[in-house]
């Protein structure tokens, strides 16, 4: 008789990686979250340094059920980020979730935030569903949601939309193309960017959306010192706002 | 001399209304958010009886710092579900900020999740933005993203577009319209409804869309029997899956 599957269970993680902050759990994860989180054997996730470290975390609030040396965590291997996850030509994970094909629960990771949104890990539950293993997702922090959140824009009709070209001329046409749609549809649009890039990424915003567009930038949300703004176009323009380098920021806009 | 201004704090709240569970706040909200919305004397809500109930369930974690017949709760004006708040015509609202203008911090709380997300606080949000009070979102649960995670659907791109028509011929046309939106952009497409109306929707879905899109069906999410199916279109038309009148449900599709 075989053992009943295991569970995938979504972790979310902090939103402090690569800052010179850092939160503390109770902050922006429920208990029951970190309890669970606590209680796992094995990982999948994007990296396993990280992971250690927010396991290290998570056992000065509820101690791990076992040693970190003995837990077992594998990595996902790495698309780059912006490219789908999910296409016909992506690698097979379902070796990852051998653990759960033999009943272990199995968390999976992101660096930051929830996982499988904005990060490689929505090819990993793509094959749960195909295994017919549960997935479970845990409640926490979306830098994306909480940035839209905090816009005022609007939140009944809204679009994430990744990254965009780096290329000054293919990003300005990028631009205009997502101000058009949010246009038609009243469709808040929102992307991000490497925390290094925030600066050139909003100084194009300001400089190529329409002047009434209202443009909101969340600047590490749940970290001390966090913050948004939200203000027409034409306003961003006559500021010289600086971005931190080390912060991660969601940018969001609404075409008036 | 003027003191300085309160900040409008934007209170997630659970997944559980309307449904025959309660969950645990400490299943869905960090200790921290209790914490703050348990020190809040003046709110702003879409129902002052659930905010009420709602700040019942907080004073069990942590005691309130007030009475809770001193706690100040306006109700918004409420819009219908799925238009939007952030248009020209929406009523003013910055009168509903007065404790802030004098130093009072204002919690915002919604009926689910987390506010001014699929819900009218945004007006609520923007007035803030517009009189210069800091605006403070905190960590908790999303229905729509926690759907989105477990899905396993794209969620590098992806739109929420709230309410689908009522209607079979007007539902049918707009299903069409975005999943070739979806097939365009790669775009995973996220509805929701009003859950006495989920079956008649995932119907809909099940027949319109084309057999290999892929539809899923997040039920309940952070409830007690909640779960999350991704498969095929014609796989949802073969089999009579029954949603439960009362429990939320959030429906993802991405084209293939």
């Amino acid at each position: 008789m075989s053992a009943p599957l295991g569970r995938l269970w979504l972790v979310p993680n902090t939103l402090d990686l690569g800052t010179d902050s850092e939160t503390a759990l109770d902050q922006v994860l429920p208990r029951a979250v970190i309890a669970r989180a606590a209680g796992l054997s094995h990982w999948v996730a994007e990296n396993a340094k990280t992971t250690r470290a927010f396991l290290k975390r998570v056992d000065q609030v509820c101690p791990l059920a076992l040693p970190l040396q003995a837990i077992d965590i594998v990595e996902l291997p790495r698309p780059r980020k912006g490219v789908g996850t999910a296409s016909a030509g992506a690698p097979d994970l379902q070796p990852l979730l051998a653990p759960a094909m033999s009943g272990h629960d199995i968390g999976l990771l992101s660096e930051a935030g929830l996982p499988a949104v904005a990060d490689p890990g929505a090819g990993l539950v793509q094959s749960a569903h195909a295994l017919g293993i549960a997935v479970e997702p845990l409640s926490g922090p979306s830098s994306l949601l909480l940035a839209l959140a905090a816009s005022g824009l609007n939140g009944q009709s809204f679009a994430f939309v990744g990254y965009l070209p780096v290329e000054a001329t293919a990003r300005a046409a990028r631009i205009r193309e997502l101000e058009a749609l949010s246009r038609r549809f009243g469709q808040t649009q929102i992307a991000i960017e490497t925390p290094y890039r925030n600066g050139a990424l909003l100084a194009a915003l300001a400089e190529h959306l329409q002047p009434q567009t209202r443009l909101a930038v969340a600047c590490g949300l749940t970290l001390p010192g966090g913050w948004c703004r939200t203000l027409p176009a034409r306003q961003w323009r006559e500021q010289t706002a600086t971005l931190p380098d080390r912060m991660p920021a969601v940018f969001s806009f609404l075409a008036g």
